[in-house]
């Protein structure tokens, strides 16, 4: 190895041993040199974006997919590892770029989603003289950290470079603490350092498995310090205690499992304990969802379908993984499940009934729970335990589409591996009637609930899934209102030669809030688009050196059976090229547990 | 007038006392309330956006447009005052929606542009409860004023409502320093206080023209302080001294006067000298850009016109009013003129060769000035005054088309009031060689340099255009790569009823940056778009409700014949719908002052 390197290519090594094999932006006069850089480099694609708003949620999805990925996979080394695996990282210019991204960032640090936000600043010269440029504030004397600062609050860590000396180290600093806390980290570049050349040893160590704490904590107990394994011990007796004399153990898993790369682990207790397991809307597809492992479904409290709420809240011992009591994860807080009946395991932290132990981690406890716990069956339930799916519409063929038809007829049409993303409203709430396959991901925002979103996050989870020898189908659930603010990205799908299937749920506005107040409120309503133009104008025209080998496809489907027509389609399901199916609905027809968020919603602002 | 209103009613009582008709935004579950009030109001219009940066980017070219259109008048009480006069707003809602508008509100910061950001925020007992909710960052604790904290380096004010015991206060706080900076302000208003009753008696005392300070400084000298009085006198006979042994004295007018509603204050000042007067590039239409009052051309240092470089700096007094010493709106610091011949007159400050004298401002000073500095004649200058069109091509019709030939196009088709917004790029640089015609407003965004900004900055434009008498034909021109950013912007427009001309500059890609760097680079290259799909895409399907009475216009140009031939068409200059002409370009072509540019911003990069 070269016993120096540039500041860049040392970034973009980091990058690469991390498994960031995409980079999204766009670029700007402060990014141009670093983009020569990732342009040479063979091992990194340069993907660039529309806007930078979706490249942050391209990176987003991105993740998220590589995260899916290898969670179903034990770490190589055999090792129980802290830390995330699956990373993504937008590069946009100072100012204006990064600004325009700082919505992407800020819900991956809500959602857990480590995305490193490398900006292109101007030179140190520069901004140690405080000189009034463009892409700046303007005002006398140039706060050239300024948007450092603001995003103090939303990224884990930031590092301001402004010179070479410490370079490496800041950006292991901050690669570490995003690979830690699964959350976004903040990195400027300023032009003058892309090429500064820097000490290239540090790159022989890799960074993950991470180092410190995390790996001390082994459950072969002998890396641990004496004190942490007694509290370890006492930990794990505690739960032991209550799950001895639990009559109806269960398992509920959320998304922090997945974040954390824990999928593997929770499977080994899935498989060790015996019992039911459920998911949050947020934790699906950390596992395959077989009612032959115990898979009971999707649990959300009061928004549940009843006979998975019954069999949730009849137990008396929940250990739930990684949860995000979040509202719309949790149907407005309204489990009827009582904290003495609750174990909950954190990255950080594990609380049992009452009782909060620090430092006490699902990576460390995991792996103990499935050696010790007692092997028990739950208590058979009254009703199937995946009554998820909707019973398949049947009738006049003629009947106008509705969410109550889609959706069975979108189980249906999935298959194994494919990648499902689901925008907020209307899809992500029909999606939890939505059984997901075998080796299927789902990716959903419930709590950041960022409309646009699922348009970018579908770009990364594209190019995410090209990166794994299995194909996959990737499929886009996304209402009109939403696919407005963020249209522009498929067209860097038709670009990149990728094939979503994007199905577009028209009803004509923002029907998640014409539930929530204003049914027929103006201010619901959106411009009018006519779809069947959105591929032909994101395509090169004809005779163009980039026109794609196949054109995209649009479909679209006013009745019942003109969508069972097109979903049970053979040359459709192929998805071989990009393809649009707008579906046309009601203003007002929704999933039935997104008509009764909205009731319950309404409430809760109004209190 | 009533003794209690709501608090929602106060806040749109107080934006239509300061002349905002239109309200620019995304609805979400937390401004739901608040657009219920917004769409009883029959005095302000909602402006639904397809996304929050676009939002925020009309409110911006609203309150440009305004700022315009009340700079040509006196204000109505006779009296010189401080403060803006053209205010734009925006609503979004807490998280996702406002954190979407930050680039456009940092943009505005930059510009002087006030706008108000009111953030539909969650109920103030869902935050006391610090409850986990959705669009928020999901840290147990709830932070939900973090939003808040990131926006305090990028707007001039903020009120984070949790009562409606102050609430009166703290809008009028943030409204007077908004007006008073020319700068952006943050408001938040929880849910559940919307309809909070609060008194209503402050509404009788206008904001507007603004109490305190500036209004003690009238220049009849009464009001004012005995010690500012002096200091006014001594400033007064400074400048005084300098003008009456200067030879050739000049005035060049920047963007802040424009801002600070000082236009009239200029024109007096420019009638009573006699001078040549020039603007920057940022301070354009401030008044007439008419010869016969002395206008001798856009001064832009080393990437000026050479005949009005040499005309500007030969000068022994150069009065300087409002300006932005920006790179670009200075030739990246190039201006020879000395210091020592060099008053600065801002709006917070006045600088005399060397010295500096705290609040003495433009506002203060002008009406001074105009009366006490003798008539004196600039010295005449060897090349024509304005020399900055370009000379009308001639020859081969069947040329391709380049920005030289463009631009003296553009010159001839432009007429008596148009608002023409240049997006950064080819465009901004395009039209420093474009006169603008009697009445016309300029916007362009130098300083921040937002790509996509234009698209949004057209539709603010377009709506405050149509509150002046006037008839405004309102011009966008922007780049493919620009356009892409914010396109979907045009749809607002087109169900709005608006007209745009809208000239599509495509050379495949960031020319700009071409110039900077990396003329044949992949990442300066972008998806290629079939553009004859823009306005089919975003006009409603035939037989919808909301179909335009007249379908958008689509024509293309290749070659120089094609667009002269739509440039002086008679239909085409009627600007009767919604236009885009689609001008194809190379992909280095650009304007002679784009391409010094590159060279120096290479330079000043790597430095």
């Amino acid at each position: 190895m070269k016993q120096t390197t540039t500041l860049s290519q040392y970034l973009l090594d980091r990058l690469h041993q991390l498994g960031v094999n995409k980079l999204f932006g766009v670029p700007g006069d402060f990014t141009l040199s670093l983009n020569d850089v990732i342009e040479a480099d063979p091992r990194i694609d340069w993907v660039g974006c529309c806007n930078e708003l979706n490249a942050s949620y391209a990176a987003d999805g991105y993740a998220r997919v590589k995260q899916a990925q290898l969670n179903r996979t034990p770490d190589a080394t055999g090792k129980i590892t802290g830390g995330v695996r699956g990373l993504g990282a937008i590069v946009t210019t100072f100012g204006p770029g990064e600004l325009s991204s700082v919505n992407g960032i800020a819900g991956a640090y809500a959602e857990r989603v480590p995305i490193i936000s490398i900006v292109g600043a101007p030179s140190t010269k520069l901004q140690k003289g405080h000189v009034l440029i463009h892409h700046s504030l303007g005002d006398v004397g140039g706060r050239f950290d300024i948007f450092k600062t603001a995003m103090e609050g939303m990224t884990c860590a930031q590092a301001y470079l402004m010179s070479a000396d410490n370079a490496a180290e800041e950006i292991d600093r901050i690669l570490v603490a995003a690979l830690k806390t699964a959350r976004p980290a903040y990195l400027t570049v300023p032009t003058d350092l892309v090429y500064a050349e820097i000490d290239a040893s540090r790159l022989q160590t890799p960074l993950f498995p991470l180092p410190g704490p995390l790996d001390e904590r082994l459950p072969n107990g002998k890396m641990l310090k004496h004190e942490t394994q007694e509290r370890l011990d006492f930990v794990v007796s505690e739960i032991e205690r209550l799950w001895d004399v639990a009559e109806d153990p269960i398992l509920i898993i959320d998304a922090c499992a997945i974040r954390f790369g824990a999928g593997h682990l929770v499977e080994e207790l899935v498989k060790a304990t015996g019992v039911r397991w459920y998911t949050s809307p947020m934790g699906r597809t950390v596992m395959d969802e077989d009612p032959s492992t115990g898979f009971g479904g999707v649990y959300i409290a009061q928004l549940s379908d009843e006979g998975i709420r019954d069999a949730v809240e009849k137990t008396d011992l929940a250990i739930m993984i990684g949860a995000i009591r979040s509202d719309l994860n949790t149907g407005l807080w309204s489990s009827k499940i009582k904290t003495k009946n609750i174990v909950e395991l954190h990255s950080t932290c594990t609380q049992v009934q009452y009782a909060n132990y620090d430092n006490i981690s699902f990576q460390l406890l995991l792996p103990v729970l499935a050696r010790v716990l007692k092997r028990k069956a739950s208590l058979p339930v009254e009703r199937p335990l995946v009554p998820a799916r909707l019973p398949t519409p049947t009738g006049d063929k003629s009947e106008a589409i509705t969410n109550d038809i889609i959706w069975p007829l979108v189980s249906d049409f999935l298959r194994k591996d494919d990648v499902v993303v689901a925008e907020i409203g209307c899809s992500s709430f029909g999606i939890l009637t939505t059984p997901m396959p075998k080796g299927a991901t789902l990716l959903s925002g419930m709590l950041w609930s960022s409309i646009g979103w699922s348009v970018g996050a579908t770009l990364g989870a594209l190019l995410a899934a090209q990166e794994t020898s299995v194909p996959r189908r990737v499929l886009l659930f996304v209402g009109d209102g939403s696919l407005q603010l963020s249209v522009q990205e498929i067209s860097t799908m038709v670009r990149n030669g990728l094939k979503p299937t994007i199905v577009l749920l028209n009803n004509e506005g923002y029907t998640i809030e014409r539930h929530i107040n204003g049914p027929t409120a103006k201010y619901n309503d959106i411009s009018l688009w006519n779809w069947a133009h959105v591929l032909p104008l994101f395509t090169p025209p004809a005779g163009s050196s980039s026109s794609p080998v196949k054109p995209g496809r649009y479909v679209s489907a006013t009745t019942r059976g003109e969508l069972e027509a097109i979903l049970t389609d053979d040359e459709f399901a192929a998805a071989d090229r990009v393809q649009l199916l707008e579906v046309k609905l009601g203003r007002l027809d929704a999933p039935k547990a997104l008509r009764r968020l909205g009731e319950v919603t309404r409430q809760v602002n109004s209190a």
